[in-house]
């Protein structure tokens, strides 16, 4: 996935909810907000709660939620050691059929890092 | 998914079947034909069975087997409520790991409204 | 399970409940309701909806979750036939590897009809 | 679990499938038989796919299949090195989520070989 | 689960632990090696890492790593706010299918409670 | 997936190996070479192995997992009756919501037959 890509994704996923909104009824409107404000700041920063849906999402085997909390634990400036780690611990709970979600996990992050750097360069 | 898309989904599955029983053997065959017969009407109608097949399917978060009883649904004429009912069960017993899946089903589920929609109005 | 293993299961939940209840916040509590709600009457009645509630556990192998809905699907006044049939839905989608929970099913209902017929003797 | 407990497993695991099929109709009995038949002798010994069973089992985590092919293996001769190896592929695909299981798995597995050997003395 | 209940669980895991070690080779001893590596401080310290073993073991729905997981979040000082968001991530992640774990997740973390208090208490 | 798109499989595969091992630390890495080793000849052959890996990865419903093990089954010279044999054990225990990858194995396995065919009239 390249930097387009990831735009692509990101209003991909808003088209879509947009048509998940237009039948949802109050019970499932209500689960989208809970599944919002679960990761909100509390007790838990926001950015280790990113991180914890990054860790289930890959224990889960499921790309879109994984890609999802890939890009916003970017967004919480989570370093490389950081996401390393978290992804070290749902492989190894996870076992190797984890492995091609873990390889698209990366190939996200690597782009976001490429896009930072492009980023920094432009502003510099 | 385009109305385009539901058609070759209906052909690519077909024609995968083909290989599959290419090399299938008896138990194999078997498998496919009680994987049909367990859908048919009996106490239980042939629409809440398939109703059941999508809930079973989206919690367990498999997008053929969505999509193949999406348009299972719709040709039973389960409705717009019926669909989001079901829909939210699923949505609840699986969690937030099955909401790539329930966007996608949504989007298939208003391409086949709306084709009928465009349907009603040529026939009419 | 015997009769009192049925009690003892309610029990044993509402204490465990309980408890959860001591340290939920408010999201967790929101899921609870939200859990509670998307089995009311609607375009689907309860009973269907249990039935649901029955596949979606049974295909993802959860026996607390099963018994439970077993439990109200007797109440809701399913039959045999029906059980039967939605859970024949769930074998065949989820496998051999639900076995073990289809046997724990089935026991459960077994008492739960025999529990009944002994009432309505008692009751004659 | 015990030598006993291994007989009452089996007992257990017989009476409750008495009760299935007490009520199973058409389908589920088809179903149970092809569980059955799928691992007879053919191109592959039914010692090679008994452990792929268990191996099947274990990544899908389902404790009473785990027991179930032990046991089978057990039958079929299968050595402590084969049967080791086979879990560890287990292991390495399904992760540390299945810990839990391969040590019931192993247990298991040694109270067979105990059996075994108490069993030769009694006939030496 | 008791008090004795914890230190049960812990020496019969121990004790299982010694049956797989009879029976393990290299591969599965180095899997165990990098299980127990895997949550070592680093980048993230062992506390979060704790939490995010917890979560992933929740989401997955396996009663014996939560409960390793609540343990050791308690050695590791985590607080009720941060053990019941961090579990309700789990929760709207995993969905309804978790809350029988979720309901003996905090069955043993209040335990642990009461035991420190109490231990408090003797100490005072 | 036609020849080239198993060649395509390799080095997207090879590719996306590469940005993992540019940010995997230690225990990722040894992840991944148990991952390797698991499958070496032993007490069981690699063949069986191979085949081992397969049904672990339908019953888990990973596709690029089951196309990696279809093409390392084909190298070990497996045959269509083996392979056939294997997977049915998997689809028994796993239930139809494997068809879908079902499906694909056997479209990537009729595709290295085709390719072999070819390649021996080229040869012959």
């Amino acid at each position: 996935m390249s930097t387009e890509g990831i735009e692509n994704f990101k209003k991909q996923r808003n088209y879509l909810n947009d048509i998940v909104m237009k039948y949802a009824q109050t019970n499932m409107k209500r689960f989208y907000a809970l599944d919002s404000k679960v990761y909100f700041d509390g007790a838990l920063s926001r950015k280790t709660k990113e991180m914890m849906g990054l860790v289930a999402s890959l224990a889960l085997r499921c790309d879109d939620c994984v890609e999802y909390h890939i890009i916003r634990c970017h967004e919480e400036n989570v370093t490389d050691s950081e996401i390393e780690e978290a992804l070290s611990i749902a492989l190894i709970v996870g076992g190797s059929i984890t492995i091609p979600h873990l390889r698209r996990a990366f190939k996200i992050w690597d782009e976001l890092k490429e896009k930072k750097m492009q980023g920094d360069v432009q502003d510099g």
